[in-house]
């Protein structure tokens, strides 16, 4: 299989560590791919129009998209229920909070580009304050969710510490350590996990 | 269960259908629920930090976000496998479409917000037309996806009627029909579907 990867995404980071905790990082390739907002990539756009990462290209040639629809594919392809409950009531529970965190990541994106890849003077203050405020609101979410934090390993927990890291690799002045120190004490945790620690984002 | 809800939000749309499909209808209870970018909303953040629609409310009080996981919970609930493959190749080939329609979705949302909600003069017009080409490329690629449209009722089929319906009714002018007459085609024969009829958005 092939994965097209960046170092600097978030999506792309929580399908690699899926990958080493389901024990199939050796099947995939990564594919250094660069995608960049408001400029064309049409060699890219052939392979996903959307123009995000990840993607990953079977073994077959079949392209899945979605980094949530690929950790589900490697998940089955591990025997299945590893890191999305495959039955029972707390599956939905994990679903919709990994929603909640890749609709997170989305708006930090937003943020992102609203603020250092958008001509200046183009800035809309409230539109980047609404999408802060978003992540910020999820963030507190989890701070309270003990059981998430504490429990085996799921696909919530990756995702929410590629929301954390994130949010040190784009935003390291935001100040979520302090005002979430529980998730920092589970973002620390989770950093014994070479999955976690070997897919770090690079310094900005 | 209630559904918060727009009738101008093509994510709440699709689950309107897929209710509608599914025999569900008259055990949700849609909640009127108004969402706009770069606006506060503390009231809904509480359900959805996200702010975004729909989120289902379950009888047990759990909230439910994201279109396709409540779309997939209420397939569950019908009996499973119903608008979702619940297993086999083709599963995989129907989840990503369904990622890349909800994709396009996404970014004609952005444009939207792009052209007609951010002030006057802080319009970035590469980003409009690179959200644009996103969907306008993913319609090519359905166009050219002949046993997509013709085979029987599933989840890409109705997320792709609110694709073009969205486009319809946000983008009246984007000349969608000419260009993909096979899309066209297909959305005809879908209008005589009465869960797509009657969640056909109200005039702009």
């Amino acid at each position: 299989m092939k994965l097209t990867y960046s170092a600097a995404s978030p999506f792309a980071r929580k399908v690699r560590m899926a990958a080493i905790e389901l024990g199939l990082i050796d099947k995939i390739e990564f594919v250094p791919t660069a995608v960049a907002p408001g400029q064309p990539n049409d060699e890219y756009s052939q392979i996903n129009p959307l123009k995000k990462l990840p993607a990953l290209i079977t073994d077959d040639g079949d392209v899945i998209i979605d980094s949530y629809v690929i950790v589900e594919y490697l998940d089955e392809l591990a025997g299945g229920g590893k890191l999305i409950p495959a039955s029972g009531a707390t599956r939905w529970k994990v679903k919709s909070d990994h929603s909640l965190l890749q609709g997170m990541l989305d708006s930090m994106l937003l943020c992102r580009y609203e603020r250092m890849v958008r001509p200046q003077g183009l800035q809309w203050q409230a539109w980047s304050d609404d999408h802060w405020n978003r992540a910020w609101n999820g963030m507190a979410r989890f701070e309270r969710q003990t059981d998430v934090l504490s429990r085996p390993l799921d696909i919530v927990q990756l995702a929410l510490v590629c929301v954390l890291g994130y949010a040190d690799f784009r935003f390291p002045d935001c100040g979520w350590r302090k005002a979430y120190p529980k998730l920092d004490a589970f973002h620390d945790r989770m950093l014994s996990r070479p999955s976690v620690k070997i897919s770090v984002p690079p310094p900005a």
